[in-house]
């Protein structure tokens, strides 16, 4: 299971795990262009901020596979436009863009290059882009490991997971190395409405893990929190600006707002090409607005009467006065965010815990 | 709908509206005994603090009609057991406890009486306490709607409308009153895992009374305080303690916090039978812990892999502090809770807003 992933990229296919059938039936989808990609991610068959950044370099793989351009002007041409449409998709997540830009940017370095040569540089960059967020989490699990206490309850929010990543996970992360470090961890899930990727997929993980943990809904954190039952919490990122605000899953924001108020650490886990450096704080992020009957209904089924009308941004944004650290492949990073995320990131200082 | 309520009395048997099939189905169920009563308060096929303390008024009114007690001892003896086994069926709403005390009491006060009259005082007692809860509710939302600024979005969590209470409603009484009012107000309405009272019953009232809403996940509700979508928060309450700490709906005090946080006054809508005098503070108040499936299935259907464990604690507690007043039916009382709470029910002092 450590070695667990959710997508596969074979014969310049991408076989993906169904994750909206998840944990009840184990469906594979295989995606043969770019188009069944960027459908995935649209419908949420698979999610999680670098998974949808991992799965876009992949759909673009199959794009240059595909192409017949004998020269450069035309190739550039369709590849640029695959992976628009890949960005188009979902518009919270920076690292659905982070590694479009980073195809393209390798495609327009290479220009120089003959076409076959070109095509294998980039078929072999997509694989790079995904070895490397495994690379990463292992990483952040490390790192964040360190900041897990012995028997600690820890909360967390949505899935960032082996099944939102290459594998492995961020927040995750973070629990499997502790749990692998014997810290008799147990861990509160927060199911996540409305698409209960708390219930249905981090639930899952857990349970393959053997890792203890007890789900709960999402408006008990507070409360658990509140009789000193929670300790920590661990969430994943979409995107996080310059000034170290994060946007995430709905309902992040209210944990952090909680534990800020119970005195319990907020980490936020996530790795470098989650961080939007153009953008100065969480004010500017593009929050998902999604169809009202993914809240009106659970598994097709109404919950509410037909008249009424729902509401549902996919993503909140946590300001970094909540976030305790933010946790990366590059060490622990702590306030104040827009000098330490610059130092870290933009001139390459190393840390283990800033 | 504005006379609407959720429980008829009706030669000496409780017709009951399901409210665990709302509002997809209108079905009602006949109690004829007690301990018909009984099994639909444990069941929540009626729920809301208010209409379970009614509800248990008149399963003593049945039991008080069935005795065929000749003597007052034997009499006595028979209404005290059905009463601790009506409060016995949930713990954390103490005006299952003051409804029963209430009749116990009258009982004892009329101890003398032949025991035909003495059964006579003692059905007409239940229909009064229906009676005064109406009219306690059409107070509150007198008093509670001049707290209803034009135009506001005002969010509710769980259910504290006509069908929480005798009818008309504690939370909803105040939104129903702002909106005969014509104040022009929109309510969010929070969807209330696992139960979904918010989504079923709240949404549905809202529906009846065309007053305009929209669906929320618990989840959202901070979100869209932080970016000023939301200007006041109105809820009901299980148990008042002394200190004015309030134990409501799980849910609640994650909500006051968020509201806190964000400067939106949060009100808390309870007739005085909410208010128990016994308890100094919330730490006290017994929490309902109950099924983990409740938290598990969603219908019916799994919504969790098989071998996770949830926790489902019914309640939280919000502590004063939270709290920018609490509407009454003697009027809107503010902090110092403790000296005004006291005034006002204790000494009897009259007030509008203290």
């Amino acid at each position: 299971m450590k070695e667990f992933s959710p997508v596969e990229w074979k014969n310049n296919q991408l076989i993906v795990l169904d994750q909206l059938l998840l944990p009840f039936q184990q469906k594979e989808i295989i995606c043969r262009t770019y188009k069944d990609v960027a459908a995935c991610i649209k419908d949420m068959n698979l999610r999680g901020a670098p998974l949808i950044g991992i799965a876009a370099a992949f759909g673009l793989a199959m794009e240059v596979k595909r192409s017949k351009a004998a020269k450069y002007d035309k190739f550039s041409r369709e590849i640029i436009k695959a992976g628009e449409e890949l960005i188009n998709t979902r518009p919270t997540a920076v690292n659905l863009k982070w590694a479009v830009d980073r195809m393209i940017k390798l495609m327009e370095q290479n220009r120089e290059r003959r076409i076959p040569s070109l095509k294998d540089l980039l078929i072999a960059e997509a694989s790079r882009i995904y070895k490397e967020d495994l690379d990463n989490n292992k990483l952040i699990g490390k790192y964040g490991s360190e900041l897990i206490r012995e028997k600690d309850t820890v909360l967390t929010h949505c899935n960032a997971g082996a099944l939102a990543t290459a594998g492995y996970g961020t927040a995750l992360g973070v629990i499997r190395a502790a749990h692998e470090k014997k810290k008799k961890i147990t861990v509160f899930v927060d199911e996540t409405r409305p698409y209960l990727q708390g219930a249905r997929l981090t639930a899952w993980e857990m349970e393959q893990e053997k890792i203890p943990h007890f789900l709960i809904t999402d408006n008990m954190a507070g409360y658990f929190m509140s009789i000193g039952k929670i300790n920590v919490v661990v969430v994943g990122a979409d995107r996080i600006t310059a000034n170290g605000d994060v946007a995430n899953k709905i309902g992040t924001y209210s944990a952090a707002v909680l534990a800020y108020t119970n005195n319990i650490p907020f980490y936020v886990a996530a790795p470098s090409s989650t961080i939007d450096f153009s953008l100065k704080n969480g004010s500017q992020i593009p929050i998902e607005m999604r169809s009202e009957d993914e809240v009106k209904k659970i598994f097709g089924r109404d919950i509410a009467p037909k008249k009424t009308k729902a509401l549902h941004p996919a993503f909140d944004v946590t300001p970094s006065k909540y976030i305790t650290a933010i946790i990366t492949e590059k060490g622990v990073i702590r306030a104040p965010y827009e000098q330490n995320l610059e130092k870290v990131f933009l001139n390459k200082e190393v840390v283990a815990d800033l």
